[in-house]
């Protein structure tokens, strides 16, 4: 339960809001390099944290992205030229480099000194891992560039997809840092896929179903161990990391899979992107495994064409299928790891009022989380990195194990949390 | 014309609102037997005076209309499983039984006691006449059971349908208390009506079409009488039945001829449920007459598959034909008594603005009718059952006669208008 | 730029606002001739400055324009009968004349008088060029019927359409009088375009991109001059005429063209009718140009059949076409000089945040023409014709031609800026 006045800081990101600042001191992951595939293709409008921008790889490969409004006449760039080196509005002509000046104001004599007082609002890029990142903050307290292991891979060792959902970020990314979902929401799912099948992590899970949660604060956010009987005097750890502000990483099943990650990044206050992430450390991935990931399984959806919205959505009830959940083929109903958790998370309304929940003791890393974003908003002032921003803290992994009853989880596991590059992970 | 606050008075209906208030102190119809139909069905959303539920039918036959949304996480029970004896929410497996109790938490440990403390808000529901009715007041007011004719005559002998109307409930159950506009909205589509063919009635509604009104207070809310001159020193009387706080009965055509009824229920302040119920006391419905009503004919509609809505609706400007209007088929070119009537209710706007209305005589009985819901307000805090809510304000029949020029309808039709089990109702 | 408040004083035209006043001194292009085609046609809806109204066309051929809503019950007179010199509301028969009188109101007894004390507002309308003008303000401030050349030609001299825009009507008026955006907007049409072929302007046209601009106030509006170089001591200019409060006349390109004119209405706040008028002063309009307009091409457009609105419209991003972009067929990618202006209009958002413009010197004519509106505004009081509402004032034309550069423009073009009936216009 949450106050309504704490929930609302949690929950508004907009320009002017608490959490929006807090969000702006850190890398954002923007938009698929893929939406904008070579110089001087089309611009594509992006939203962030309720801020209407557009985006544009420029003739040198430059990434821009600016205000989606012509400083003008308030024109939208979307219908904007992108040629020579910058974005030309289709109104007047006015044309705006990366860096967001005005390069060209041919409306205007060409005496005229206007352009050089006239900018549009331009935030810096960096393509990493397939994704465009951006830094909306002041410019003096910008953090180091992403260093996530999934972001530093190769890039036939990661496969990035995103998704819309129609909610706010944080019962969203709730669900991602949520382990005790897992035994209801996708309890008929878990078998069948074939990224946890024959793993010994598996036998446990499934022996076990009411773990114990343990979670402790790491530098960056969040360490969370849940907890099963494996055998005599020892337990089966399932280790979920969540790097603050808003990653998750997925315990793996196995080291032969791929590990799973994701960003819930704000749109709005009512819609987020969900980034979904599968990469393996130490291995390329393999074709079956991509053409998996490009068909919309595992943590991934089928897209409405021309879109990023899944096909199962809120207008059709998520193709909720009453045989198949009478069945037990499907918990709820829906079809999907990912709808199944969008599912129930779109429909607890577009902001979930907090003050309504009733939590227990599995909900001990929601609870924590939520007071690790709020005590954050204090640390907007002091000097040194926020939580999560530097590379230090992100340089982690999530990990399952089995380890005797008497170890504490972090220390059995301080090793298995570390991303080293080149090491294997740790998971059975 | 009202002011605008009595206006809000009468149509809000939401918690905490005193006409919402007042209505929560009766047995309310919320959804048809048929859309649960069975044990462990897949449970439905029911939206009542603004509040969002959700209804299910047991494994034992129990119905529960509970809070929509689990009390842990808000998660939307239509996503949830309706098994062994209660509604499971499938994203942490919270299961609340038909009384909202929590019985099983199976994401907390296994001796936890917390589930003892959580419950979520249900409301009382009861089968009759193939409607599921509840009650959303405090359970030391709850009334008796629902008497009204329709409601306790044997399946055979009725017929129930439901429709979405995309307005205020009040300006839906004023055209159901309204009797003038049948003479304009459904004139040429009364003598079509194979239910109306060959009366006696007709005859006499055809050869006068201004009707003089009389409305006299009943113990549960208004008798109508709409008088025209029958030959001679006499008068064909139509009289309708209003009962409190929502129901409404058409005078009939003859005795051989099911009667009709409505009910008209708040989903939120710009929704409601038209309900229409045809019947007959002292035969079984004939099965040409239950086809006609299963097609949408009649006060009943045509649905868009799936859903309780109609094919010809706001969006289509209900399909009006303006050849079938020219032509003296449809007086305003929609087709359809039912459709006829949502039409121009809905094209009130979704509340109307009676501040701006222009009554005039034969409106005396919305007049009447707003006024006691009103006054009505005022008994909340009286001991004894509200207008409408006692077993004989509802043992009520509508009636059509012919009486005596000197007799007043009430005193001419007394044994007409109430509901005898088994004996013939008055009508020609 | 202009301030918050003074942007909202323009873009407010509702009832009781001080733009809506003003506006309503004028008389209103408000529905086409040919939606009420003949007596005792349907009724349509019409709706002007944020009121709802509807209008009709009596058996003896005269117009009305009414409240949408029945005076009785607010029912809305859409599903009226048309017939016997009245609109008659299909709920309970009450008959409105074109006056708003209520002549009959058969649900009342034949001796009430009540109706003699009903009546809908109503305003006075007339048929000019196949439109039907309204004037909606105090009836002793009624101005002089439009005198505009477009509007007193016979019927084969002009063809006129009218188009939905989604966005306030300021933001489309200030396109039609922004003779900038033509060298960029609409670039790579102008030679396509058949009306422009072979002239000696457009010659000029292509030569100098960077025109200057001098704007003067008329009695009626603005004069505002597009001035290129013509070779050797001398301009081409193109002059644009703005009529207050909404017309707008685009330079001609030739005299064996057609001319064109635009006039800008409020429907609500968010949204305007264009309306796109082509017409030759002294010949008829050939059917190969009849054909061509018919066709939506030009300043008109295609509809979505049985609407208004244009089949590229912002649910479609105005059905873009990148390719088109990229080869120089299209500036923005959008097809059509009308969609090339109003898909950059309604991106700006349906009502400019004018705060946030950076306004250039070519960019005058916009600043005046947002002056002399809200200077208007401290006329309402004053005795005499408002500016653009004096027949003289709107006996105005556009004119292109060239003049020595010692010559201003007023004086130089002085005869070709007065439409006088039956002189050819002035344009090369």
């Amino acid at each position: 339960m949450l106050t309504r006045e704490k929930n609302e800081l949690l929950v508004r990101t907009g320009p002017g809001t608490p959490m929006g600042e807090l969000f702006r001191r850190y890398w954002i992951p923007a938009l698929l390099s893929e939406e904008i595939p070579e110089p001087d293709c089309p611009p594509v409008r992006v939203k962030l944290l309720g801020e209407e921008l557009i985006a544009f790889r420029d003739t040198k490969g430059r990434i821009g992205l600016l205000d989606e409004f012509c400083a003008h006449r308030t024109a939208s760039l979307f219908f904007g030229r992108n040629e020579e080196c910058g974005l030309r509005c289709s109104y007047h002509g006015w044309k705006f480099d990366v860096d967001g000046n005005c390069v060209d104001m041919p409306s205007e004599p060409e005496t005229s000194t206007f352009k050089n007082r006239v900018r549009l609002k331009a935030y810096p890029c960096v393509e990493l891992a397939g994704i465009v990142w951006t830094y909306m903050g002041p410019p003096e307290r910008r953090p180091a560039l992403p260093e996530l292991e999934w972001a530093t891979l190769d890039a036939d060792r990661r496969f990035v997809s995103k998704r819309w959902q129609e909610s706010n970020y944080l019962q969203a990314m709730e669900g991602g840092i949520d382990s005790s979902h897992v035994s209801f929401a996708h309890r008929y799912n878990i078998d069948d896929d074939p990224m946890h099948a024959g793993t010994e992590g598996l036998k446990y899970l499934k022996a076990d179903t009411r773990p114990k949660f343990e979670v402790a604060e790491s530098d960056g956010g969040l360490v969370i161990g849940a907890r099963r009987t494996a055998g005599d005097r020892s337990y089966y750890w399932r280790i979920t990391q969540w790097i603050m502000p808003w990653y998750t990483i997925i315990p793996p099943f196995g080291t032969h899979n791929p590990m799973g990650g994701h960003a819930w990044i704000p749109i709005d206050d009512e819609n987020c992107w969900a980034w979904s992430i599968n990469y393996h450390p130490t291995r390329a991935l393999t074709e079956p495994e991509l053409a998996s990931m490009r068909a919309g399984e595992g943590i991934h959806v089928k897209y409405i064409p021309g879109t990023y919205r899944p096909v199962a959505n809120k207008t059709n009830d998520y193709l909720i299928d009453r045989e198949a959940q009478r069945e037990r083929r499907s918990f709820s109903g829906v079809e999907g790891i990912s709808a199944q958790d969008f599912s129930l998370q779109e429909s607890m309304g577009a902001i979930v009022d907090r003050s309504k929940e009733r939590l227990g003791t599995s909900d001990a890393a929601i609870i924590l989380a939520r007071r690790r974003l709020l005590d954050a908003l204090k640390l907007l002032d002091e000097e040194g990195p926020l939580p999560g921003a530097a590379p230090e803290h992100q340089r982690v992994r999530s990990a399952s194990l089995v380890l005797p009853d008497s170890v504490p989880f972090q220390e059995g596991a301080r090793d298995a949390l570390i991303a080293v590059p080149g090491r294997e992970f740790v998971s059975i």
